[in-house]
């Protein structure tokens, strides 16, 4: 490949290091788990169902060990086991398997999230998914794709118009009257909308195949990696005012300002009307 | 592996590894395209969008020119060029790209197609997925998983209870108001649903990750590969009524009967109730 692959900045350079190991750990675990027949259990009250595996527990806690020997001052935000705090200012937001539901259902399009922030400002991040040997990883200024042995460099695929986006969004069902709303207009104006992908959407509009993905109910570990996975790559992510993103619980991000725009008109009515409730 | 593998009776062997043969041609055209920006043409009217793609037309070619030569007594019936009628009373039905929104949209859930028939009656399925490195086989009375250099036999999971059950289907919008009344009441009813998988819902069926499937507006070429693989699994396949399946346009597919008997009194209320208008 002749293309010059984007590199961070020393300063990145060290975290990238430490994600790219955690992403390794974190593999290991869940490969040796994925499609075999585990114990699932239901976090979830009744008439509901929020499941967690062995592969969400221990990937997490892999990553919670190699965190505590190797940045000991940094603070940790994992979904399983919750907050550990630091003293560096930085903190490592993990999510061990992004997708459980995709994951109990067989389908590779789980991920684990590992994202890094400096004070609530998210710096660094990794969306992995090892059955198909994806490595997205995002920075300040840069994005690669480490895939099967080979890098490349990430970009969206910057159009202008809604009218020829490819949209994606989790579920359907889980949105409130309002953002239903939203969402239907934006379906009905984009050119065609995917459902279920989770974390792996982000990854593909980083890539440049999908164009808008909205969500809301996200926690900061859900969304920490993607922000610099998708900027990295030239797109943008917003809440749903169209301010920068935060982390949580609504998340637009768009492979241009224009399609941004244009998103924004239909999801700022809904924006805010929800705590983060409940979680995809 | 020391299972024992199951093994195809001589009389289905043969058609069997003309299938396989051409699943080798159709993945080289196909994954030469997948993620490389293609020429995408509208098939629909104005409103709609129904895109097929240089790797649907070209992979199908492929298909067609080695069962002329090879086959040439059998019918073929593709969704990109057609019918070719035969004589020998057998007819293959093939689907180049099954899921051609999730190939646009760069996710590896699309497939290819290849059923061959003996009068309208599904004898042998193959459902490719290249990139993953997947090709799920049916015949019969067997089924195998050939994936990554590894085979293993495919074993639906056959759970007794809808209420545990993981459910999919492709897109909740294009059913008519009776179909979607009946996909609610079994999404309101199943542990979890999972949408957009398209034929790959049915491999991973057959794989007993998933429970229960149904779909609409399906045609020949998106039905035939897919009973022979999940009925060889161990699964039921049927049309909304509850009788055994046949080419379209409505299809469940089940891990037990139970469960399908569950299902079926919830779909057999828009059993029948439209022609097989537009497609997936």
């Amino acid at each position: 490949m002749t293309t010059a692959l984007p590199q961070p900045s020393e300063h990145d350079a060290q975290r990238l290091e430490i994600a790219r190991k955690l992403a390794d750990l974190a593999s290991e675990v869940t490969l040796s788990l994925f499609r075999r027949h585990g114990e699932t259990e239901d976090k979830a009250g009744a008439g509901d169902f929020d499941p967690v595996t062995k592969a969400d527990r221990d990937a997490e806690a892999v990553m919670r060990a190699f965190l505590e020997k190797e940045a000991p001052d940094d603070a940790i935000n994992g979904e399983e086991f919750g907050l550990r705090e630091g003293r560096s200012g930085w903190t490592w937001y993990l999510d061990p398997v992004d997708g459980t539901r995709a994951f109990i259902a067989g389908l590779p399009s789980w991920t684990t999230l590992i994202g890094c922030a400096f004070e609530e400002d998210p710096k660094i991040g990794v969306i992995e998914q090892p059955y198909l040997q994806e490595r997205y990883i995002g920075w300040t200024d840069g994005a690669v794709l480490e895939a099967r042995g080979e890098t490349q460099p990430l970009h969206v695929d910057a159009l202008s118009k809604l009218t020829d986006s490819i949209l994606s969004t989790t579920d359907p069902f889980i949105l409130t009257p309002s953002e239903r709303g939203a969402f239907e207009h934006l379906r009905q104006t984009a050119k065609l909308t995917r459902y279920g992908l989770d974390a792996y959407a982000y990854a593909r509009l980083a890539a440049g195949n999908i164009h808008l993905v909205t969500e809301t109910s996200l926690k900061p570990h859900d969304i920490a990696a993607l922000i610099p996975v998708v900027r990295g790559a030239g797109g943008v992510a917003c809440d749903w005012t169209g301010a920068p993103a935060r982390l949580g619980p609504q998340l637009a991000c768009a492979a241009s300002q224009e399609i941004m725009d244009q998103a924004i008109i239909s999801l700022r009515r809904s924006a805010g009307r929800r705590a983060g409730i409940g979680q995809q």
